[in-house]
């Protein structure tokens, strides 16, 4: 374990940059996971992280030290800060002092949809980007693709409400959705207010593409139109429309419901 | 309309109060709707606000000028405010000048829950709490109930996730959800991913009130063990759970679906 006590410390200032700075994280492909949960799930499902950064009085709580132990048992990099120096590149409120240092993988497209996925089209809320890989994840879909105008999803706040789905996704970003929707062997799902066909009366027993957009645009309409199928939520209420990740909730759980039947 | 263009005049002040201060708003019973969504939903759906406050840059602004232009054919208050003056009482970036001033509605629990419900235990994330608000105005839900832990409902942030659905809910706060639900009319249903039974196999053609907890804790356990089921949300994925948001929508929209076969 190393121990970094200075402000001036130029491995240090490298991640004040990293914890403050969405460009550079994007620049040096790499980002900041920050507590206990997310580092676990990462050591657990994807492994060794670039760096482990503690706090020193984290250093007596009992599941950092299981992380830290794991990680000198795999002769893994454990830099320990004073607490203050800790704060300072945390954004977690009264967290536990850990975080992981990993690599942000960039994905290229490689072959046409094949599997269940997910297209998303300028989706912005880091919280709604994050709840969609969650979901995602929880309903067994694997690949994510995001336009150029979507959140960055290894941001710290897209990766905190995501809770670990980063690392059992596959992830590609910047991509030209209209390209992929084109090629694509599965039908692609958009819901719209004005489609006339219901989501339940979709069959969705084989693979599908959901598409989703902007929190207030929606999806772009050159896009909506590739779509194979616009489907409707039933609303029951005088409410116009649902939260962008609720929406993706209720249509990844009806393909599970459908696909348990 | 009346124009104020000094910080140091006494409504001004209590406005930025208002705006900037959560305690302020409970103690007042007032809340600022800020941007052209919210104040057009209230308008339509509940009428006048005590005071509509607009930035002089927005009276040019088409859907601001019938919004003042409604009001002052209805006898209702507004104030007209320099644009350096609104954006300090605003939270939108990037919006459009205008916000209303209204009461926010305090109920008292009249009689035992025997209609369509939502119970909320502690649920802390505004994002999520306007999410779940927005989801139940959509899927016909009108009465919700939550704990004294739970986010303030009438929170700037909270209204702007909800985008209107508080206007045709009927919320109720600082509720004692265990007493509600020892005299609930109808079966509470609370999701666990302990369960064994699974949401799609309870028949929620009769209405039911739907239990959510805390992002991290979940339902309190004296809490649940009141619950009439338990219910669990079947993950094909190695990701533990779903956001709270999440799951409120697959439940809600569940019922919906079976409602509609």
């Amino acid at each position: 374990m190393k121990t970094i006590t200075s402000r001036d410390n130029a491995q240090y200032k490298e991640l004040v940059k990293l914890a403050g700075n969405a460009a550079t994280r994007r620049k040096l492909g790499r980002t900041l996971l920050d507590g206990v949960h997310l580092c676990q799930s990462y050591l657990q499902l994807r492994g060794l992280p670039e760096q482990c950064i503690v706090s020193e009085s984290a250093l007596q709580h009992g599941e950092v030290m299981d992380i830290v132990g794991q990680l000198e048992a795999r002769h893994g990099h454990v830099l320990a800060l004073p607490d203050s120096l800790f704060k300072a590149i945390s954004q977690v409120e009264h967290g536990i002092g850990v975080m992981f240092s990993v690599a942000t993988p960039e994905r290229s497209v490689s072959g046409p949809l094949a599997v269940n996925a997910v297209l998303l089209d300028g989706v912005q809320d880091p919280g709604n980007m994050g709840s969609i890989l969650r979901s995602a994840a929880a309903a067994g879909i694997r690949e994510v693709y995001c336009s150029a105008g979507s959140a960055y999803c290894w941001s710290p706040k897209v990766l905190r409400a995501a809770m670990g789905a980063h690392f059992v996704l596959d992830i590609y970003e910047n991509v030209d959705l209209a390209e992929l929707v084109r090629n694509a062997r599965v039908s692609t799902l958009a819901t719209s207010g004005y489609a006339t066909q219901r989501l339940y009366d979709v069959d969705l027993r084989q693979p599908v593409a959901w598409l989703f957009g902007h929190e207030g645009q929606g999806v772009a309409d050159d896009l909506l139109s590739l779509a194979t199928h616009q489907v409707v939520i039933p609303h029951l209420g005088q409410v116009e429309s649902l939260n962008v990740a609720a929406c993706a909730a209720v249509c990844f759980f009806e393909q599970v419901r459908q696909n348990q039947v």
